[in-house]
């Protein structure tokens, strides 16, 4: 599978990885180890000692340094060898590392070209940490499907009128033709669905909502997978900026062809210094993410197979524009990637 | 692998679907999702909603309607598009259908040209629908063996005398050269052995039985994978009308190449109010089944893992020859079914 | 794969085959079945029924055959087929057969050209048999890692340091400069680590140990697979012949290109009657192995996947001396045995 490889994906949240801690993770199908050197900042490496190939995620963290279990060298988080107890450190004995960035609770990797590793190309995400402890939990699993049907499930809210009719869906979201708005670098999906019912989850949260009320959705998605999702509801006509409002986030990165890591993030404008009200909603998010959300779309991967999404001829509804529109955004992308590789001879493997 | 592709095949037993019910199979390497009408008539539906590959299984039935559980999308059992809650229903909006049919007690399919599919052509299992309840049992399930290894564990009854010595065996199979008579829709397999012991489950079931008689089983076989089994014991020199008679069913579909859906039914001409009898006939052939013959034909497919039987190069005895008969039967049923498909440029895939 | 098939390999330990007993063993990616004969001479039968593919090993052995458990047959350790209740006993009814040889509490199996099976080659081990049963203990297991990184880790003792830093470390192999001597049929290995603390197993079993002991380690390597492992413990300046000596067996039979058969043993010289320290040894092995490893070598192999060791471009250093002999002895032995085959025309496959 061809990924997009000079961006920045999610690699894990910052909460992941303690002082002297190392987490493995398979991203784009390479076995990386994450850890913080002395200062607290990321590194990455690849996950495989060039000696003897063992993982050095079965290894553990002296200082700055990554100490392989099997015959103790050490690297640190710039690959180089740190450490021989063999013999003489030399330039050849490195291991490849990646660029990494923690920024918005997030560690952000680059597995492309890593002189073209430039964090302001991280989409901004700082609704995320500037979130009060109180009205932000976020989480994180590995589930069986490719990265894109994750993104297209985002990109189409009708579907939670069907998956989720008893907490999510029954907005008015079915029948409401979106707006889309694509830009350089990000697709803009909104919903408007005025005098229509709360959802189930929000009446249940909030029992004096009016029946009736106006509900705004929007997914603004930036490449590769990375989606901002704001969910607003106000009373039938009230102003926008006065509706109850979550704003969270949904990010995917590529395990393998058929797996990927879903990281997800809440945060919210109404009541954000009540801890129990947090605690909640995260168990909400978790229960139908996962008891919903995730299965359905494993099933999905496994009806498709290993097969090429377009191969298999979906029949596009309306509901898809968004979804096609960021599918062909995405390889676009990779197309001129591949292109240029092509043409400089160092094509990504 | 080569499936005959235009004969029915055994789906599930009637009972496996209830009204509202989603029965998901896979059947031929094809995912399938069976279910009922209002009018209880059999449906059959590829398992896969044309537009983001959702099983149709996860959804469910609305009156005639199978409901995609992801988007809302409806199909009729014809495989139309019956609901559309996006927009328009459309001719292009299908899913493919299979013919059904449901006869002695089973729901049967058609996967290959859907014009052909003609219930006469069902074999006739109609001693399963006329047997009382009390003299009827029936069960399925799925193993990992080759639909040709269960039809030959049938069409060789020599493996009772090793495979099952303490229930089924040592009533003077092993030795018995049988009769076989091949017509144009079926192989028919008959061994008599006079004057033999009643195996051990018969006398346990009839202690009174005497100690010497004759012994028929004859099995007959349909294409691709049905068969009905009798056995019958009498007295020495007894009549055989005066037997006492099982006659059971034994039907192979494939699940995959290497896996197959397994559907047995019993009837029998004695006792035929005698629930409890009919109780631990059923238990005795789950017990038989499931630590016998269940295990060894997956213990073989696992030595022959993917590799063609005839590749192998088998040893063939003389007991071997109905089971040889059957499958040299069959594979000219689907070469005759390729060369034509190939003639009409429609070879089924 | 290519495997040395021109060799003996440990097939078993004599232990594990009873009288009356089948032992079932994936082999050089071969089922095969192992029992003894009424003189409790082992035989090595193909595990697979030439009628129908049965598994042999789920029969049952009657004096010197083995019957096959789903029609009976019945075959002699030769191969010959000593049994046939169908029909008559033909010549072309034999399953293939493997030498085999019981000789150092093991039973060895020879799967290359029969007539080349000259118990003489097999590498002595005699230590093994006759060491008193109160200073023996041997084991064995199945491990996800291809045969030749289990000869790599014994022959490069240095991980000790870094893998088992609490019980078989730290008594100062890391900076010991290993002698290697490899002549026709060997290689051996030895490292001399004067002036050491003892290894904290050791100081555990013998706190009256001196804190400065000298500390050698010997491996004698046997294609394909067979190690003697000597580990030597004297007070500083002592000679070894006074030395606590431990001298174990580490023999690796492959399974399939990324699993072995690891089969151990343990012997010493010291407290030889001591049935308590003989158990306190085994348990510590069993220990050390199942913990350290046996995990670290199937995260090797994980990480290596399907890929050939030299492919991945290991970063050797001056410890793999011996390892990379190994592996280069090994290697010209198979090159040469396939250019042999390839002359005559019989390759085996």
């Amino acid at each position: 599978m061809n990924y997009l490889r000079n961006t920045w994906y999610v690699a894990a949240w910052g909460h992941e990885i303690g002082p002297g801690q190392l987490l493995a993770r398979k991203l784009l199908d390479i076995h990386v180890v994450l850890f913080r050197d002395d200062a607290g900042r990321p590194a990455a490496l690849l996950d495989r000692c060039p000696h003897r190939f063992a993982p050095l995620s079965a290894g553990h963290v002296d200082q700055d340094i990554v100490v392989c279990g099997y015959h103790g060298l050490g690297f640190a988080g710039s690959g180089a060898c740190a450490r021989n107890p063999h013999g003489p450190v030399l330039r050849n004995m490195a291991v490849p590392s990646f660029a990494t960035h923690e920024a918005h609770r997030a560690i952000w990797i680059w597995m492309g070209e890593q002189d073209r590793a430039d964090p302001a190309l991280i989409p901004d995400l700082s609704y995320l940490a500037s979130a009060p402890d109180t009205a932000f939990s976020c989480g994180n699993i590995v589930a069986k499907g490719n990265c894109e049907v994750f993104v297209d499930n985002i990109m189409d809210l009708s579907h939670t009128d069907y998956l989720h009719p008893t907490t999510l869906g029954g907005a008015g979201i079915t029948g409401t033709r979106p707006t889309i708005v694509e830009a350089g670098d990000y697709v803009d999906v909104t919903w408007f669905a005025p005098n229509t019912r709360p959802s189930p989850l929000l009446a249940g949260l909030f029992p004096d909502l009016p029946a009736t009320t106006d509900f705004w959705q929007r997914v603004r998605w930036f490449a590769p997978g990375v989606m901002r999702l704001t969910a607003a509801t106000v009373a039938a006509g009230g102003a926008e900026d006065e509706a109850l409002a979550n704003v969270n986030a949904h990010i995917v990165t590529p395990e393998t062809p058929t797996s990927s890591h879903y990281f997800f993030a809440a945060t919210r404008n109404y009541g954000v210094d009540d801890a129990a009200l947090n605690e909640r909603i995260a168990t909400a998010r978790e229960h139908i993410f996962g008891t919903e959300d995730k299965p359905m779309i494993e099933l999905v991967q496994a009806r498709m197979g290993d097969a090429d999404f377009w191969a298999l001829k979906p029949l596009l509804l309306s509901i898809d524009s968004a979804a096609v529109r960021v599918r062909r955004h995405l390889a676009k992308l990779i197309e001129v990637e591949v292109a240029v590789g092509d043409l400089h001879g160092d094509v990504p493997s």
